[in-house]
């Protein structure tokens, strides 16, 4: 029987995503969406490519019966998540795809975020959604945090290393290139296409960006010490993608066996072979990641690249993946859909 | 039990759309891969996007044994598609997306590619591929004819008006705003990104554009006397997709009437409300296709819309729908993939 | 001695293109710059591409001394910009690159914009700017209209068409292509490089661009009676350029005569060979506009091509052209940079 | 008196660039072209854009009378640079835009460029193209050898820390993003429209990058002692530009100062403020250099972002830069065109 779901938050680029995605996910139905400034709405005329799917009119949240759903995601700015949530009921299935619910220590959530958390309470439930590093406490959550788009990004490289402590974890520098649909479907400037397309700048740099937290969190649990990495993010003049290309210590040949081992049961992780470099657009559109790996000719430095698609693997299509763990299903239901190239 | 499906000419553009799709068909499996310049080498390597798939090595044609093939998609240039064919087994189920087997008058195929036809025998028994008005003769041919991209494009927007005669016919203007992957992936100067990206032009313009063949043969029969159009395409700055602007007389209300009711059971054709304007990022990665219609404000003309991917509805997505006909599939069956955006 | 210029509205792209080519004018100098809303900023923050320019801050346009300069050029938005030069001092000399005066009629002006318009006394000073057409009047003015962008590359195709006889008044249609910096640098979901790029669509199709307002009163003055085209503007994914693909009837080697008669001793435009197409590649930059003509495999039909960039030739550049008149220096300098390729 | 200026190799973007910045150069005039595969072909016909300039059509090198020119660039490949300079007269003064004379140590040579130099004793003669760090040199040069686009970004990070003495040596790491058009108008699948648009992929990562060669031997010379960098190219979907995000170890505030400092009086050299980033939007089509400054949260570390056009500062705009020094000129004439945004 197909499982009921509502998106909460689908007048936005990671909304539209799960409804792409769901469209040919033979397990799950979308029976309510939200989208507060455009609740009214047809759904085909906020995002004109879902209009062959049928699917209902965009609500207010306390609109929605849900009684009848099975799982919500929700898919709605920082901050707004938490009060939502906190209304939802206590039994519903959720994944969260804000920033609300990453951070376990609540300091840590103020300091990145800049105001006290306002659901203590419910962070306390959450399950952080790297899928393939938590699949059995997501397996049972009622509430999975999907983590941010650069921070999976870094993830994927960096915690094989650390687990099989390959690397020199005071030596770790993330200089990550991603594209604009990370920063949403908001109206600033410099998103515009005059201000963006044809050209490149770094952004949040020096540690300011919030992804950091979740690097923090995760690197020193992990390493059972502080780990703290540099990261530059960079806006890329293209909608889809994010590359990752991180400068580590150890011994290349090492590094990537210690991503081969780990990557080789996962169906969505794929380690090239030894330098071979990922590029975008070979994931652009699917829930899969490439992990190349390259020894520098300074002896004792690699090179890791990760490249995934920030609006799937590193949002929605985590979030769906995660959410077949709830329900019940495969993990990889409605997921396989290949990139798409050129 | 799926179908066993080879792709010759593997290494290009719509030879790897067909993988693309055909990965999460649930009717067919990929069996054979040919690719002559690139013979040996893994699929993966060729494209880097597929590397999940476990594909075949791309194969020298004459390596296959198509004993074991239920159907042979040929995505090989134009003129090399004849002379492969015709040496393929006379029983072998053939969908080809060159322009070898569109035309049925031998002259008309010499006139617009500039030399005769070397398999006029098995010319005949080419069914033209444009799936909504051919669905019968496809369902039982042995050899489907894909069309030009920019030939189905166009016809999706005058078809159902000559058939309703609804329009002038001595009155027809094609502006069409052509993606570049429909260019293939040949080494010329002016499809490097330096080069294309940026900017538009004309090109093939004032009648010497190939496509102009199909639209000939297909609009005069339809009209049962000579119907000639203007063509003009623009090669445009993205990857995926095709906008033909055709400007049309006769009434407006009329016009979209007949296109609605033309198409109310189409599953791939969707026609706006009056008044809405299509864009090809809504259609982009899929088989869907939409249409608008507007009024001028010159009374008694119209302006139709149509929006398609070339890549998918307009070549590999419509052999594959041809490919479900022929082989007693379900003929959306592997074609619901949602539109990618952004 | 350099001539001193204002320019009001300076945070917007056609300010900044005023700045731009006035960097290397050597006849002219920039005293003051206004932007309400950032007043206050260094022109460097806001454009930091102007940086090196030591320009003079944004400032209110209240605070600007105009007895100190010899000639402002307003790239205010529409409305605003007649308001603001009602309360300019009556002898300083204006270029107004908003399209609030270049309606001769307050009734187009009305209909086309929506509201009276609120200075006609003013109106009646304004010469329409498209430079090679209104030269003498320009040389005397106080006040110039700048034209519209797609106005003035659609004007480029048929003015001399019209003025020659050579083509059906009655059978013109204007399909245009238009880079978004056309549509300035405001906050708008369409304009965001995730909506926009990698695909196209119409906009203001059916006859509700209001450039057609500029089309009727200027091909109907030179016709002598009323002309009304037919126009499809296209948004493009690319910063700069129209390209305008005009179909017309009449003889092609008489439209190419005419073309090539009338822009034969004009510095910045080029007509090319009978059958070269154009590119906006080809002009993106610069002041120059490329003209082509092709015949149609229809007897009697033919297709002119125009290609210019909408913020330089189209707007700025075009500025400085008639402010050199204005000034009484030489008409092109400041203005011979070369178009910047790729 | 204008000077006589030939360009060798004048098909290629840097050709077509050194032709645009000369279009509005008061102090040159092109008076031969080559371009051997395209010999006998007019300018305006290989780049449209140019078509307005008038300029000498294609000829084959051997056909240039050389004792009417003061100056010739030589825009040719890689290896055919060094064998046509050999042939050219010993007294010409020459900027040759190739990697050929770089290199001052013939083992350097053959070890990144895979053969023996063959021309020696003019590899003697030649001054190393950074104009900033060579100027004296070069005013005297007959024979100047253009840096590395990626070479010419990089040390301008960083040669004035190490003059300055203000970072760790071994602790560099440059991870560089780099317009397409530094790769050539050559025809490469990699480099078509299709491949390149809407991604990034790093090339020639861990340490296999030609311009490598330049940094050991520039940074080596600097400091006294060998220096090895860290070095990954990306390549980026557009055209101009270049920004390398430059990792170094040392105090920020240090770093900042030493860089304004050293580039006080340079007037292509723009240092932002400290923690201001910089854009390659806000330099293309220009010589401008902007470099910015910004500490990390850990302590003793900073990035350096530089932002230059490769075409123009890295290539064309750097020789001529340096042809004004050789030729008595005005070093910053004809190249103080402002960048073109959006």
């Amino acid at each position: 029987m197909t499982k009921k779901i509502a998106i909460l938050g689908a007048s936005g680029y990671t909304g539209a995503e799960l409804a792409r995605i769901i469209a040919t996910h033979p397990g799950m139905e979308i029976v309510a969406l939200s989208g507060d400034r455009k609740a009214g709405q047809a759904m085909g005329d906020v995002f004109p490519h879902l209009r062959h799917l049928g699917l209902p009119d965009l609500q207010k949240i306390e609109e929605i019966d849900f009684s009848n759903v099975d799982l919500a995601f929700c898919a709605l700015p920082h901050a707004t998540s938490q009060a939502v949530i906190a209304e939802l009921p206590r039994d519903l299935k959720i994944v969260d795809l804000s920033a609300d619910f990453r951070l376990r220590d609540p300091a840590a959530y103020e300091k990145w975020y800049g105001k006290p958390h306002s659901a203590l309470e419910i962070q306390k439930e959450a399950v952080y959604g790297l899928t393939e590093f938590y699949r059995d406490e997501i397996r049972g959550a009622r509430l999975v945090a999907g983590t941010g788009c650069n921070a999976a990004a870094g993830q994927y490289a960096i915690r094989p290393l650390i687990e099989a402590g390959v690397i020199d974890f005071d030596e770790i520098v993330i200089d990550l290139k991603a594209g604009v649909s990370g920063a949403g479907r908001s109206l600033k400037e410099n998103l515009l296409h005059a201000e963006l397309s044809g050209g490149t700048h770094p952004y949040s740099a020096g540690g300011a960006h919030r992804h950091l937290g979740e690097f923090d969190q995760e690197f020193s649990l992990l390493a059972g010490r502080d780990v703290r990495v540099q990261f530059t993010p960079h806006l890329m003049p293209f909608n889809r993608g994010i590359l990752a290309t991180v400068y580590v210590r150890g011994e290349p040949a090492q590094i990537h066996a210690a991503l081969t081992a780990r990557y080789a049961d996962e169906t969505f992780l794929e380690v090239l072979p030894f330098g071979a470099l990922p590029s975008t657009r070979s994931i652009a559109g699917s829930n899969f990641v490439h992990v190349g790996v390259i020894g520098d000719r300074l002896p004792g430095r690699a090179v890791v690249i990760v490249a995934l698609d920030n609006l799937c693997k590193g949002s929605s299509g985590q979030a769906i993946q995660n959410a077949n763990l709830m329900l019940g299903l495969e993990e990889t239901e409605g997921l396989m859909l290949a990139p798409v190239f050129p």
